[in-house]
C-alpha cells in the first residue's frame, strides 16, 4: 500500500456510484456497549443476518472483528461470509472504511478520510481513523489520505461527477474548522472525482451525525434522488425535507440535468423504548453523546448493489410502501427487507453499516 | 472459508515443497516481551529487514500485527509489504499459520494444525491457535482442521511424497498424549498428502521447540537432503547430527530413490550473553519455559523461494562457509543472507519467522 501525494482527480479517479457493479462489501461487526444494548448482541445478530443476505446474493462479503470477537462473530455468519480482524470501536464501515475510486484503465485506489468520532460526538475514535488505512493495506489498495474529517455518509455520488451532502453534516466546525462551503466542494471534487456538488440544507431529524446526507436522501440513478418524505407538518422533519425537494428541484446535476424526485415514506415517528436503552453505556454514565429518545429513521439508508437493494423493514405501518416505491423506483433490482431496529437503536441503519468495494472499470 | 470434515489426501491434495511456486509469504510481527528483549524492537527490525528483503524479489509479503502494533509495524516496513491485524502472541509464522496444500485442478487448501504452545512451553498460546484459522478466513480459503497438534516447523517435504521429522519433537507426549509412530505416519500422510515418513531421532541441541526438523535439516530438492553438522565429538550436537546421517543414508524416499546428505556447519556454539537476556519476562520472571543460555543456532533454518534463499548470518566464523556451501547446493538460486541473532535469540530464525503460500498448480 503506498501512500500518495496527489488526489483522485488529479490521477483521473472517480468515486462509482453504489449501483455500479462490485467485487465485495465490508462491515463492522458490532462490539461495543457504548451504543449497542446487551453487549451487542442484538446488533449483532442483525449484521449477521444482513451480511448474510448480501452474501446470499453471491456478493463478497467481509465482516471485520477485533480479536476477541473472531470465534464468535465466525460463528454467527455463514460460511461465504468472510470474517477479519480489524480493531475498530464504532459499527459503522461507511463512515469508516476506505471510499473507494476507480479510473477507466482498471486501477481502484482508496481514500482515507480523518476520522474524528462524528465531530467528537462519541469516544474512543483512535482506532477508528486507522480502520481505512488497514482496509486498504490488507486489500494492497494504494491510498490517498485525504486532509479532511469527512463520513462515508456524509455524500453520495450519481458516478457522472456530481455528488450530494447537506452543510448541516459537511460545513460543522467540529469536524473541520474552515473550510467554506466553496473550498469543501473544491475538497470533495478532488478527493471523490465530482465537479458538481449538490446542497441540501440539512439532513434527518435527531440524526447523531448531525445530518449525514444517507440517512435523507440519495442518487437512484443519475438525475434521480430519492428523499425522505413526510406529510406531517407538526413532525421536524416535514420543515427539512420540504426544503430539501425546493433545493433538489432548483439543481441541476455535473452533467447538466434538473433533478428528479422520488419520495420515500418517513417511518414513525419511532422512539427507543425504556428497555431497548437500558443497559448501554450512552444511557446509563454521564453519555458525551446525548442519546435522542427519537430515533433517526429511514428507509433511504439501503445498500444498493448491481442488481439487488437491501432495505431496512423499520415500521410495520410504512414498510409495505416503501419496499413497493423502491421496487417501482428499481424495477432492475430485486428488494430485500431486513428487519433492523436492532441496528436503529445504536444510530444507524443498512447503508451506514455497508461500504462496496466497486470492481475495477 | 469452510471447514472441511475430510482430509488433504482424500481430497487429492498435497504440500507443496518449499521451492515451488509461491504466491506469497506470511510472518508475525515480534511483540511480546517474554521471549524478546527491549519491548521486542530489536527484533522488529531484524524482522522488518527478513520482511524487506523477501519483498525486495518480487514475492508478495504479508506481515500480520496486533492492532496496538499496527502504525508502527506499518511504519517500520517497506510499503510492498502488506500489513494485517491477526492477534497473536509468539512471533513465528512458521508454526502458527496455516500449512497450504494445493491439488492438480489449481486449488489450494489450508492445513490447521491445533497449537499448544510447543507442548505448554509457552504461555499465552490461545490466540495462536485461532490463527490458522484466522489466515485461512481472511484468504477465503477452505480449511482442513487437524485432530493433532504439530507446529509447521515440525516437518519438511519433497514435494513428492516424503515427509522429514524428528521422533523427538512428533512423539512429545506434551503436544499428542498417544499416537504411536506408525498413528502419525498417517496422521502425515492424510494431512500433508505424503506417503512416505523419513524420521531423524533428535533434532538440534538446546532447541526450545524439542527438536523441531526445521532447525536441524531440510530438502533442498527430492532426493537431497542438508544437514546441520560438526566434527566437534564433544559438543552435543555431535551424536545427534552423526545419529541423523545414519539415518539419512539408510532411508529412501517415497519415490524409492537414496538420500544423499550435504553438510552445514553448525555455527558457533553461540550464547545469549547476560545483556541480551537482561529485560526479557522469561528471564527475569519465574519462567515457565527455562530459556538455556546456548542459543539453537542453525544455517538451515534458512526460507526458500522458487528463485531465492534467504540464510540467516549467525557467526562470522561460519557465515562465509554456509553460504558458499548453499550456493552449491542451490545452483539455481540467489543466496541473500541476513543478520537474524536477534529473531535467534527469541528461539527460532528464517524458516520459523515465514510460511510461504504456494500458488495453485
Amino acid at each position: 500500500m503506498r501512500t500518495l501525494g496527489t488526489t483522485p482527480a488529479a490521477d483521473g479517479f472517480r468515486m462509482p456510484a453504489e449501483w455500479e457493479r462490485h467485487d465485495g462489501c465490508w462491515m463492522v461487526w458490532p462490539q461495543n456497549g457504548y451504543v449497542w444494548r446487551e453487549g451487542a448482541r442484538p446488533a449483532q445478530r442483525a449484521l449477521a443476518a444482513l451480511a448474510n443476505a448480501v452474501a446470499d446474493t453471491g456478493e463478497d462479503v467481509t465482516v471485520t472483528v477485533t480479536g476477541d470477537q473472531y470465534a464468535h462473530a465466525r460463528s454467527s455468519l455463514d460460511s461465504r461470509v468472510r470474517v477479519v480482524e480489524v480493531t475498530s470501536w464504532l459499527g459503522w464501515a461507511r463512515d469508516i472504511a476506505p471510499t473507494f475510486v476507480v479510473d477507466d484503465t482498471g486501477r481502484r485506489r482508496g481514500v482515507d478520510f480523518a476520522f474524528n468520532g462524528y465531530g467528537n460526538r462519541y469516544p474512543y475514535w483512535a482506532t477508528d481513523d486507522q480502520y481505512a488505512r488497514k482496509v486498504l493495506d490488507l486489500t494492497a489498495t494504494d491510498r490517498y489520505r485525504a486532509p479532511l474529517v469527512v463520513e462515508g455518509g456524509a455524500f453520495h455520488v450519481d458516478g457522472e461527477g456530481t455528488a450530494l451532502v447537506t452543510a448541516e453534516n459537511l460545513l460543522d466546525p467540529a469536524r473541520n474548522s474552515g473550510p467554506t462551503r466553496t473550498a469543501m466542494e473544491e475538497l470533495l471534487a478532488a478527493y471523490l472525482g465530482v465537479t458538481r456538488t449538490v446542497w441540501l440544507d440539512r439532513g434527518l431529524t435527531h440524526d447523531a451525525t448531525l445530518g449525514h446526507v444517507d440517512n435523507m436522501a440519495c442518487f437512484a440513478a443519475p438525475g434521480l434522488v430519492c428523499l425522505t418524505w413526510t406529510d406531517d407538518t407538526r413532525d421536524p422533519q416535514y420543515e427539512r425535507s420540504a426544503r430539501a425537494l425546493e433545493q433538489l428541484r432548483g439543481a441541476t446535476d455535473a452533467r447538466g440535468r434538473t433533478l428528479r424526485v422520488e419520495k420515500l415514506p418517513l417511518p414513525g415517528p419511532l422512539h427507543a423504548t425504556e428497555g431497548e436503552m437500558r443497559g448501554t453505556d450512552s444511557h446509563t454514565s454521564p453519555a458525551r453523546h446525548p442519546r435522542p429518545p427519537r430515533l433517526a429513521a429511514s428507509y433511504a439508508n439501503f445498500y444498493l448493489s448491481a442488481d439487488h437493494l437491501f432495505v431496512p423493514l423499520l415500521d410495520p405501518g410504512y414498510d409495505d410502501e416503501a419496499l413497493t416505491r423502491l421496487a417501482r423506483i428499481f424495477p432492475d433490482h430485486t428488494v430485500v427487507g431486513i428487519p433492523t431496529r436492532e441496528l436503529l437503536l445504536g444510530g444507524g441503519n443498512i447503508h451506514c453499516a455497508t461500504q462496496q468495494m466497486p470492481s475495477p472499470q
